[in-house]
């Protein structure tokens, strides 16, 4: 029986093995200080096979760098003995939903994640502090003084927050941003599947240095473009009044995103309904509709600068539409004669012939296709629906004002508890562009009010597909923050503590979070009763906490006399505690169905059917574990204190042997 | 007598004296390589003043490099022995224009600008290259491949370029890029006055390089902000269809210029036209106007959602207007009772009182600027009018088509012979908000189609000032781009190349532009005959060339025999040559007024009055010297080969001391 590492993987490892990979060669055996012979990488040898392509010391290079970067590398690297703990009362849907809460630092969050979700995320959006330095510290966590942040940060501590609190200086500015985004781009990353697209959100205070650091991770080619989001409209500000932030986006892989990505047109909506006004009015009258509509559209056009739709200024039985080129390419290879439905007499034709051979036009002719003028001296054009375009390629340039988020959030909290709140809307915009479909899998790790989750679940609503999300947020304490802040800030902060009293939960952003998700869950399901039964409202919560297990399980060889009659689990942590953290260590969905049956007393686990059956109880016997084995579980996992006595120890693997020899089992 | 120097300035020197005054005790002297005691900088006596608050060597600092960073800084500090050459029959205007036009590489125009206008620029704007990549090479000049970059840099050379070009590798586009951009912005940020600003237009492919070293040369507590400009409705690209381009803004310094900038606002002019139409269709009916432009402004909201200015929905004799808040502030000190016109009952008082004193209230009565409701039970309100609220704080987003500059200017110059032509009501928009104002100096040095001088002299017509500019454009040649081009910049290179033609002038860049301007000025003129009598459409054309003076006139200890009866000055170059030379070795303003006379048979140059004489004849006898010395000129310059004899020579500083002493007078 293997025993469970019950700690993340060391990252390091993995690299070496990239290299190992490449070139066998490189790979060699050396003494560490302590005298242990280790597998190592020969540099030199390396440097050989990479000749005179490397740069290193002191030679000039195309570089970004800042203090601590080369630890904000091993920070990404290092592996934690953490784990996520299931919180069942404060989930909603806990058996059956596939959406996960995760509370803690969202660093070790995925170095959690990794090993699960490795390459299976295809959206990842996040809405990391912008670091403008202004009062709102829970958002803008670097911007404070050294004093506030050594004591904030000593708080967050607890919850796991590996920030280094660096000496005073001007750099430390940039500096602890920097290394905070570093090393969890590294880790987003390798969570993205190959097709997998990031979006992040930040204003114009880190833009450059976001876009310098992502595009280093995600290598320069992978940059996607970025979206301008007009969401103010004060103009209160010296120099230049801001009235945008930036959505940045990079793909895993571009030869495997090929960046199809369609979204609606804005404006259309607005045609759509001026031209049914114009049928109610005119009937068939289609010369009154074509008059009304351009009349109609250069008004439009007038208030709407930006606008850049075809005139489709024209409607048939079949709806509206724009009259469209019909002539042939250079050669004009289509040459002959179309009547004109009315006068009977033969179009003009033009200079380049037609587009189609004949039957092809004649086709078109029938199915009214065909645009003709009043008389044949006109030559007649395609009709190309407003219906067939409605979708565009994703543009740069957004519009939606932050109140409108704001003013909606309120009024499913009862109150405006949220500084900032995204627009989901927006986050809609970029789910459907990027094609998000059933069983995908998005992930915000600076998931905030929770505004990725509840797009995601409209987005699921209007297409009618299952989707999962894992929303991650560090347990901000709101009286701290409010200790610091001034102004509307402040007041939104009462709101939010007033709001957590209340509900009786603790002052954080995220209890408030998970009770957006839950109210807004419920509202849905009340507004479209038929078209949400299969709609996936609920969430499971995990937190963040130290691994379940005691440090002499990490360390046996340290382990003296007495500790061999102690518990290798810490005390408090439950079973669904200790399954969780398997599920973390063999890569099983977070989301998976969980059961439980009672055999012979004990209590056993089954995780996706019998994909991982556990039993984490005292004194299982033989016959427990006969039973057990015949299921034929994929994964068996117990405790080392679990087994009755040394003879149902002795017989645990000749009993796999017999019933289940493929059973990959273990203990902890 | 003193010799001229005929180069421009060694930086260096500039910075050595510049820690001198700081820390005297840090200039020493020491030997250099070739024996020579020289004065440097004792780096190690620096350090110890500065302590511990330095990083050097490997210590990892909050940098962005490239290859080739420091040679970048040293271009920017290395002296040249250029020179401008006048070109009159370029010009338009030259006697008097305050406008000037230059070519040549504006490195090297930079750096002979230098001693003039250092600190004297109020603006720059420039369009540089945007490194993207595209196939129109003479506005990218970095994204070529090596051979290509090679020959075209070659032609440069002879223009003075000074880029270098790397060895193929992967580094060299951004590279390049950035070792161009650097050492120009160092020397930009010298001219700028302490209240200059700085725009920088750039798209999504060198924004983040582009900030972060601007940031490094200007300081980036002097980040102003970034306009974002819509000049795009295009949506045919994979993954993100970016329409927008990016405005980068610094300031010299900000505790110079407060950034109290203004902007009309957007829309306004629509609002004063609909309420001129209630107004015709109303009279003084003032409630069916309120009535109207309710209705009115809700649908312009609407189809305006970015719009955001208050409901002006009212309107009196004075205009239109909207009713304010009229409450006092906190404390409710000023309390008394307020009639209603109509009811002459006692209006309602707001709970907080009146914000101004009775006097002040009374007054305001009077004289109709309170908005009474249509009884007493109503609070009365502030009257605030669009008129005097026409200007906001200049914003962030500027929307304007890309193809309407292009259309103007192609109805200007007989057809396209631009590519992307900046829009010039966004650069005038820009020149209004830092409030350019009478004999404001702005340059750019990267001036393409030469729009910033059109903007410039729009901004002087709209509100009659006197403004001067400075463009600088490398002559760039349009039959090299066009064997590069392909589609529409084909067609609009050969629309150019035709139009120079017609002109009769050489395939370049720099020929259009000079047209351009004078196209303009000229329709200007015709357009608006009664306010452009004082309005400066003309321009100085001056072109970068190597200096006038032969080499040995830099080196004279190498003067051989045989080289003491050779001429000092280059074959082919004239007075006027030799003039404007001394006038940049002097700092004189290149647009000075320039007059001549002839004195004995002489030909005796007078810039700006009397405070440059200078007199490039041969054989200049005493008494032509007496009578300009008698003039009391601030700088006379001569040629040393101008005395007639030995006796004149000797007699030189006599004269002067006679009857000039305070001049200061030089030879060359």
């Amino acid at each position: 029986m293997e025993h469970l590492k019950m700690h993340s993987m060391n990252m390091v490892d993995e690299n070496v093995n990239k290299i190992a990979t490449i070139f066998p060669n490189c790979v060699t055996e050396a003494k560490e200080a302590n005298g242990e012979i280790v597998r190592k990488i020969d540099f030199d040898m390396l440097k050989q096979e990479l000749s005179n392509t490397i740069v290193e010391g002191r030679e000039e290079r195309y570089q970004f760098t800042w203090p601590d970067k080369k630890k904000a590398i091993l920070a990404a690297n290092a592996p934690i003995s953490a784990t996520l703990r299931p919180c069942k009362e404060e989930s909603v849907d806990f058996d059956n939903t596939q959406n996960l809460y995760i509370e803690g630092d969202n660093l070790d969050v995925l170095k959690l994640l990794r090993e699960t979700y490795l390459g299976k995320i295809k959206m990842i959006y996040i809405d990391p502090p912008y670091n403008t330095g202004n009062d709102y510290v829970y958002e803008d966590d670097f911007a404070e003084d050294a004093d506030e942040y050594l004591s904030r940060s000593g708080q967050y501590d607890e919850s796991g927050n590996r920030l280094v609190a660096n000496t005073e200086s001007n750099g430390r500015f940039h500096t602890d941003w920097l290394n905070m985004m570093y090393p969890r781009l590294k880790l987003a990353r390798d969570l993205l599947s190959e097709d997998g697209v990031l979006f992040i959100s930040i204003d114009e205070n880190e833009v450059d240095n976001l876009k310098k650091i992502t595009s280093e991770v995600f290598g320069s080619s992978n940059y996607a473009g970025e979206i301008i989001w007009k969401n103010s409209s004060k103009n209160d500000q010296a120099y230049i009044s801001i009235q945008h932030e930036y959505i940045l986006c990079f793909v895993k892989n571009k030869s495997a995103n090929l960046g199809e990505w369609l979204e609606k047109k804005e404006g259309l909506d607005e045609i759509f309904k001026a031209f049914d006004e114009f049928k109610k009015k005119y009937g068939t009258n289609w010369e009154a509709i074509h008059k009304a509509a351009l009349e109609w559209f250069k008004q439009f056009k007038e208030s709407n600068p930006i606008y850049d739709s075809k005139h489709y200024s024209w409607m048939d039985e079949k709806g509206v539409y724009f009259p469209a080129d019909i002539s042939g390419p250079n050669f004009g290879q289509y040459r002959y004669n179309i009547i004109h439905p009315i006068t009977g007499k033969v179009v003009k034709e033009p200079a380049s012939g037609w587009r189609y051979p004949q039957k092809t036009m004649e086709e078109r002719i029938k199915q009214g296709l065909v645009h003709f003028g009043k008389d044949e001296t006109t030559i007649p054009n395609n009709k190309v629906y407003l219906a067939d375009t409605i979708y565009q390629n994703l543009t740069s340039i957004k519009y939606k004002d932050g109140r409108v988020a704001s003013k909606y959030l309120s009024s499913i909290m009862g109150s405006n508890v949220f500084n900032n709140p995204k627009d989901i809307s927006v986050l809609e915009t970029l789910m459907h562009a990027i094609n998000i479909k059933d069983d995908d899998i998005i992930l915000d790790f600076f998931s905030g009010s929770g505004s990725t989750g509840e797009a995601l679940i409209n987005l699921s609503l209007h297409n009618q597909i299952n989707t999962k999300f894992i929303l991650v947020q560090i347990q901000e304490n709101l009286d701290n923050a409010l200790s610091k802040a001034t102004g509307g800030t402040k007041a939104i902060l009462k709101n939010a503590i007033s709001l957590c009293d209340k509900l009786g939960v603790t002052h954080s952003l995220s209890e408030l979070a998970k009770e957006r998700i839950r109210r807004v869950g419920k509202k849905i399901k009340e507004e479209f009763p038929m078209t949400t039964q299969n709609l996936d409202i609920g969430f499971r919560v995990l937190k963040l906490d130290s691994s379940n297990m005691e440090d002499i399980y990490y360390s046996p060889e340290k382990m003296d006399k007495q500790d061999l009659f102690k518990d290798n689990v810490k005390q408090g942590r439950s079973d669904m505690d200790l399954l969780f953290q398997v599920m973390l260590e063999k890569g099983i969905p977070l989301s998976s169905k969980i059961e439980s049956k009672i055999i012979d007393g004990e209590t056993v686990w089954y995780v996706d059917g019998n994909y991982l059956v556990a039993c984490f109880d005292k004194d299982v016997n033989e016959e427990t574990i006969i039973k057990i084995a015949k299921e034929k579980p994929y994964y068996f996992v117990m405790r080392d204190s679990s087994l009755a006595n040394d003879s149902v120890a002795t017989n645990f693997e000749q009993i796999f042997t017999i019933y289940s020899p493929d059973t990959d089992r273990e203990v902890l």
